[in-house]
């Protein structure tokens, strides 16, 4: 269907909106895409409906290829699923809950593990059932705290989420490995650069998980890539790879020394300097073990201690500690819980004093890079004292390891041997991982084997945003006049501008559009007349950043041909009228 | 897409549900289409899915075809546009409300006028943007009383609404008529019976209405249509045609008479008949005229009385006297407010005690039946006294007239002379009126005429919703054994049903089910092996519904036929299988 711009319900703007933080919110609005409704509510204008249909329509055709049905679940949803798997209360502020006219609780789905679950229970019970993928793109609602960044954090959004039911794990990761293959073939489609990186399941349980993020320096996500192999990684999700184990058998005793006045690494490394000068090389903070002592928030309220020790350069980052101990919250452990470890010195903690075999019996775990036989600078647990020369694995034996010191650039690739890390940001397009069988055990989906004894089933969870989509191609791929949509969700084919008012202008670019109508081009045609200058229209057709335009002007007079640009590269190109529509049809379909 | 039953996520079941109470929500519970999620909340399953996805396209062809333009507003609404037009107090409890985490008020939306309004208020200033209709097919919600009957009263159902904008009448009378005449279509399209009846605008104010209805005997709506000609209205809309006016220069003088005990129509009429003796014809009700007095509940509260003078054979029916009066409401008049109008007799009210210049200053309207030179037998004001002879126009003149009598089976045709008018019930599926200037001048969108004058914009609102769409037409189609589609609304165009075991019926079938794919033609296989025996297969597509079923089966050997049944029908046809294709493109593009 033709779009003409004298009838098409669209009015650009020249102002940018007062509350556009990011570059596609600006031009979204200012292009007559999109409309602010409420905070992070947004209403689909005319021209952002078609690009996000046509998102959706690719991803509906890869989901299909792969054999996924689909379906649609209500977004006002009953309470008690959720809250059979804790989540009714775990969303705390942010989902929306309501009550309907006779009391009862509902909440404006935020995900669906439950539904797909419940409806899959329904029906199904046997492994001849299996294996099975069902998908839906729906309507979505959470009450961020603050939605931003236009679509890019929106309360109510469209989400593809689909879900894979297994009989065992080697199903679960065959369904994984599919869905994984239609996220590339959709994120390759779509036209924009976008990374995989590895990612930790978070709030969803499970265990692998990987992120599509889209490139762009507005992005919420912090991920760390490799600068040498296609290494990528969240932050939260980096392991670190354990060096080899450090041979100790000519390592001296460990030996405790009275180092007053040195409760930091600072003051402790300023101190051993000064009082036990190296020959080879001066002490530095990766020489000492420090040992942080935090209390663990479990989702029933109890409060339990657990110490960390890793090498004095490193800080703790809160992110990757919770992104390992999901949904185990982490909180500073305060004066009143320290002293009631009467063993624990402040500022002089040691592995002795920790443990589960220690007298304070707190549980102690260590980062990657503590292997047995690396010598350490620690705490004596007596104040003022440390001892020099402590080997892990001879002198003390952690209860583990954790991922929870902080990913530098510069940090050693987990996975080749030549890179380092370097940070990077994206937009969490899609997301992929296995969920296993933490939700068919919340909601008792088994299935009979073939030997009739039923069994729980494993699930695998896909998610991709088509409305955060839109924003994060528009970000992408904008430049410095407008919007620049790849040809595969562009609102339209061709934007023909009818640049003039003489008659045969409009003659020849109304010929010129229905033509390419017939011919199953889309075309967004400017023939607005009166007022409008073609200056005003060469703009719109910038900001609005249709892939081709079409300009039919003076030079249709002058020399019988009309100008094809190309909105990206901004080449320009005089072609004869009459030869137009074969020259664009080729362009379109190639 | 083939869709395969051995993998489709379906299973038909062989109980109804519990909660059905139509036929055609236990169909399409049974057959696999929804499944409830709550009380009037349904998931759309595939089957159920690819139905409502056909309705919706058909509706947005037409829309498009009239020059609508496509946009989608968000389901959760702030308040304050409701509350400039007063429906977030109007609506009562048939809205959900909710509030975020900063405790601002919002509400899921019943139906988007304002939100329509606020876009065309934001975006277009002047006489030379209209006329105007933009559309979306949207989820929205409503807190029933009490949701029944599948998807014919949900609490979450799809809803196409489009609204015209006009810069004066004469434009939204055409745009009215471009909107009924796509209707036309779309109902054609659909494919069951539906009828166009006259309707009042309720609760959205405005003028002009017509419902599209499905008759159903389950149906929540009753209108009434004629025996003869093609006029049919809800019983709200009907608007008697008044008698023509009769003579009464030979009229008796009115005259008082003692009736003593004769407080009702019945003790009234047999005491008239004791007493007053007539030659031609006995007292009936019909000479009575009743006096019943109401009190208006205005939306602020105050309440003022009405009396409504109607033969006495008539009964007040208090649905069309609200119909009248929207959104005023109707109660009874308690003996406190009777008693505060001392000339007001009960049992015995006639029309010189009302009327805004008798001395009770109640507003008096009757029944479009009292006209000029009708005679009445009437309370006299004086208890156990009744006026006869009573002309109205002569001896009384009342306010007005209202449209507040019991419509019945047998009244005369308001349209033609031949008819008389019956009840019959239907499912309401669309609505179109003329809303006017009601929400323009609310919410205050204006723009420049010719002159550069501000003048108000004159609205239409247009309604279909596709998911109620399909339990109307499973009502309206369905038969004993199953489901029954119009072809172009039908989950596939072919079922194709492999039944036996012979590895050539499976050969055969498939063979056809891919052809009939690679033609674009939509195909449901039942390729289930197994244990599955060929009378559950029949019976599965007959509860399916699929308008064209094939059998392969025995007759593929014995004479290298296969078997075409018509699911409506039931005629069969065997036609060799090498030209079954052909065969089946024919009868699909029929």
């Amino acid at each position: 269907m033709m779009m003409r711009m004298s009838s098409l319900f669209l009015r650009t703007l020249r102002e940018d909106p007062v509350d556009a933080e990011v570059p596609s919110h600006r031009l979204l609005v200012r292009a007559g895409y999109i409309r602010r409704a409420a905070p992070g509510i947004y209403t689909w204008l005319p021209l952002g409906l078609r690009v996000l249909r046509k998102i959706e329509a690719i991803i509906r055709e890869e989901m299909d290829g792969i054999g996924a049905h689909e379906l649609s679940f209500p977004a006002l949803l009953p309470k008690e699923p959720y809250e059979a798997t804790g989540r009714w209360t775990d969303y705390g502020d942010g989902i929306f809950r309501l009550q309907d006219r006779k009391g009862n609780d509902y909440l404006l789905g935020p995900t669906h593990e439950e539904m797909f679950t419940l409806v899959v229970k329904d029906l199904y019970n046997s492994y001849k059932d299996l294996p099975l993928s069902i998908y839906q793109i729906q309507t979505k609602y959470r009450d961020e705290a603050r939605p931003r960044a236009g679509l890019l954090r929106g309360r109510e959004f469209i989400m593809k989420d689909s879900y894979s039911f297994d009989i065992d794990d080697a199903g679960l990761e065959a369904s994984y490995q599919r869905h994984r293959d239609a996220y590339i073939r959709i994120f390759d489609r779509l036209g924009f650069e976008y990374v995989i990186v590895k990612a930790t399941a978070g709030a969803m349980g499970g265990s692998k998980s990987e992120e599509f993020l889209a490139r762009a320096a507005v992005g919420e996500d912090t991920y760390v890539r490799c600068t040498h192999c296609d290494y990528a990684a969240n932050v939260e999700a980096v392991q670190v790879r354990p060096p080899a184990p450090v041979p100790y058998d000519d390592a001296p005793a460990a030996h405790a020394e009275l180092t007053p006045g040195t409760p930091t690494i600072d003051t402790l490394v300023a101190h051993l300097n000064q009082a036990f000068p190296r020959d080879d090389r001066p002490w530095a903070a990766a020489d000492t073990l420090k040992n942080v002592l935090v209390m663990l928030k479990h989702p029933d309220g109890t409060r339990e201690p657990l110490a960390i020790g890793l090498p004095g350069d490193r800080e703790v980052d809160q992110k990757r500690l919770e992104g390992q101990l999901e949904p185990i919250e982490v909180e500073a452990m305060d004066e009143t819980e320290l002293r009631s470890h009467p063993t624990l010195v402040k500022g002089y903690i040691g592995p002795g004093a920790l443990g589960e075999k220690s007298a304070s019996e707190i549980r102690y775990l260590v980062d990657p890079r503590v292997v047995e036989g690396t010598r350490w600078v620690t705490g004596a647990d007596i104040d003022g004292s440390h001892v020099l020369d402590l080997v892990a694995g001879r002198d003390f034996t952690p209860d583990g390891t954790i991922e929870a010191a902080d990913v530098r650039d510069g940090d050693a690739c987990p996975n080749c041997d030549e890179g380092t890390l370097e940070s990077a940001r994206g937009i969490e397009m899609g997301h992929i991982f296995q969920l296993g069988r933490l939700y068919a055990d919340a909601l008792d989906l088994k299935v009979l084997d073939e030997n009739g004894k039923l069994v729980t089933v494993t699930m695998g969870s896909y998610g991709i945003g088509p409305s955060r989509a839109v924003a994060a191609i528009a970000e992408g791929t904008l430049d410095d006049i407008g919007l620049c949509w790849p040809r595969n969700v562009a609102p339209a084919d061709v934007h023909i501008v009818a640049a003039g008012k003489d008659p045969d202008i409009f003659a020849a670019a109304d010929r010129i559009a229905h033509e390419l109508d017939g011919l199953g081009v889309q075309v967004l045609y400017d023939d607005r007349a009166g007022k409008i200058s073609p200056g005003v229209k060469f703009k719109d057709a910038e900001l609005i950043g249709v892939p081709t335009i079409v300009v039919v002007g003076k030079s249709l007079a002058e020399g019988g041909t009309v100008e094809v640009r190309d909105r990206r590269t901004g080449e320009r190109e005089d072609v004869p009228a009459e030869r137009v529509v074969d020259h664009l049809v080729a362009i379109v379909r190639a």
